[in-house]
């Protein structure tokens, strides 16, 4: 058969990607080691490889990049939203954008990474609230792919898109505070990562800083980062005698509406619940939810964006973008004392 | 360096998945075609490819299986509960599930579908309400690659799971006679798909079958897929002067209730609503939906042990496996008449 070698067969064996392949022949391989180069450069020879720019479809195949973006939980609304932001940016720039999701098991998002390094993946976007930098450089050990944290560590290097959590948190105060609210809740998390720590941070420093008292040993509750988790917590939040609760995140204040009507307490009358991340289905709960919005769709096409410049011109400066959040206020909070 | 040539190598060069590859050398190639078993046997010879047993990462690598899931929308809540049914399976059987969506686009279907096979996976999911088995195996064309359809198509050959669209139909207008209504209607969508035409069909069937009138001209709406699509309805469902509604999927009826609320028409008290899927979201409207239910996740779990039956078994009979609907009683529907 004598079948021709292609670059995906180069990239094969050198165990890199085709893309690095393509820069390193066509001499923009600076940005690689050079035993990765001379590897290529050798099998370029033993194969006797030549670029066939007559083959369409070869042609085709090489401009087309494939992405991994590892979600923690992809039937969660948030990470829902956050990959459709990057596949609109996949559609857009002819990227193929495949999704994996590893239930926030550590040794599973490292596995996984693993093998998408295997399948030739041209670069990845990783939003792991778990992994450090470390784990995720061991997992893409001596292959060189880009990658862009959707950061929710604070303590990472590298090219990262981030939101003000600690900001979010004092907006939450600030919004119960000015309604006039005297005893706060925050509903938290069994496994708190650094993001929800920062939240409870901002939303304490406003809450004493207006001469609220806030005591993280008992105005602290936990529960799992679910509906059913917030759904479970509604007995401890209403006996806690809060007025104003600060979720999580809106599943989490959507599982604790459901438990608070079920318990005859009425939001916003009796106790004011806000959430966080502004999901779209906070438009079709009862009562429509307040909430901290996070651009999550925006920061799925941002992180798309930084990727898709390292990909292409081997820009490798520690960018970090910032995205702004804000208050959404809709109908589950209201003045203290309101009947 | 003379880097030794592994299975993959020649899976890449042969145009095939590894275990393709790895059934053909180990004797068990019999389902493949005869070129195909030739094309490797030669590359083997060619390249004095020798398994080696003692590189433990390689054998490894050999019994991890990468499976692609292809799905309409990751970010609809249906989807989003069948990939967490792909993604149990996974677990346990350590494959690795790909996941890509290509937002109900069957040109885009079709270059993802390519592209997965460039990525040398080893089985497909698919569930697309679009594609055509000729749309399919185009893509996979001269790759032996085994799949499985989430068939809502109906008139698809090949190895599927199902539900029975139809009998979900008659469910949902049965409780509706049973409640006493007389006058329904039924909220479908713009670009109608096999599974929505038989739902209809049941629904309209047992309707007449009980002596109530459904003219399909003047008794059916149509409008997006989506919460958004069901909250734009309201108003002319308002206005149809229907007492029951039986709604396209769970997603639309959400909608509905928003839109209702907002006109201030009472669910379930001037008009009941029924839904279809069953998604975990039902719990957390207000009112709770009832619904037609659908095994989702086992939907999930059962598409994806089929698919695994073929990649390792070379099972390639035409099972066709089927799973129950149910109606599922919450709160939005209600007695005709009811004050």
């Amino acid at each position: 058969m004598g079948k021709k070698v292609t670059i995906r067969d180069i990239a094969s064996m050198a165990g890199v990607s085709v893309t690095t392949v393509s820069q390193v022949l066509n001499g923009k391989g600076k940005r690689f080691s050079k035993s990765t180069r001379e590897k290529i450069l050798k099998l370029r020879d033993q194969y006797q490889y030549v670029p066939d720019f007559h083959a369409r479809s070869l042609i085709m195949k090489e401009n087309i990049n494939t992405i991994g973006v590892l979600v923690p939980n992809v039937s969660e609304p948030f990470f829902g939203t956050f990959v459709e932001g990057v596949q609109q940016v996949a559609r857009e720039e002819k990227l193929i954008p495949l999704i994996f999701s590893a239930n926030r098991d550590p040794k599973l998002e490292k596995e996984y990474l693993e093998q998408m390094v295997e399948r030739s993946i041209d670069g990845l976007i990783i939003a792991s609230a778990r992994m450090t930098t470390e784990m995720i450089n061991q997992a893409l050990i001596r292959r060189d792919i880009p990658y862009i944290l959707f950061d929710r560590n604070y303590d990472q290097e590298g090219a990262r898109v981030q939101t003000d959590d600690y900001h979010g948190g004092q907006l939450a105060a600030k919004h119960l505070v000015d309604l006039g609210h005297q005893k706060f809740l925050f509903l938290g998390v069994n496994n708190i990562t650094e993001n929800f720590k920062q939240r409870l941070a901002g939303f304490k420093d406003v809450l004493e800083e207006n001469g609220r008292q806030f005591d993280e040993d008992k105005d602290v509750l936990r529960t799992d980062l679910s509906r059913l988790g917030g759904y479970h917590a509604a007995k401890a939040v209403a006996q806690s005698g809060a007025t104003a609760v600060f979720t999580a995140n809106d599943d989490v204040a959507m599982g604790l509406l459901r438990g608070l009507r079920e318990l005859n307490i009425r939001v916003p009358e009796d106790i004011s619940v806000i959430g966080y991340d502004d999901i779209a289905l906070d438009e079709y709960v009862y009562p429509r939810l307040t909430t901290i919005h996070q651009p999550i769709f925006d920061l799925g096409i941002g992180a798309t964006k930084i990727l898709l410049d390292r990909i292409n011109n081997n820009n490798d400066h520690e960018k970090v973008e910032k995205f702004p959040v804000r208050l959404v206020k809709r109908e589950s909070t209201a003045p203290y004392h309101m009947v």
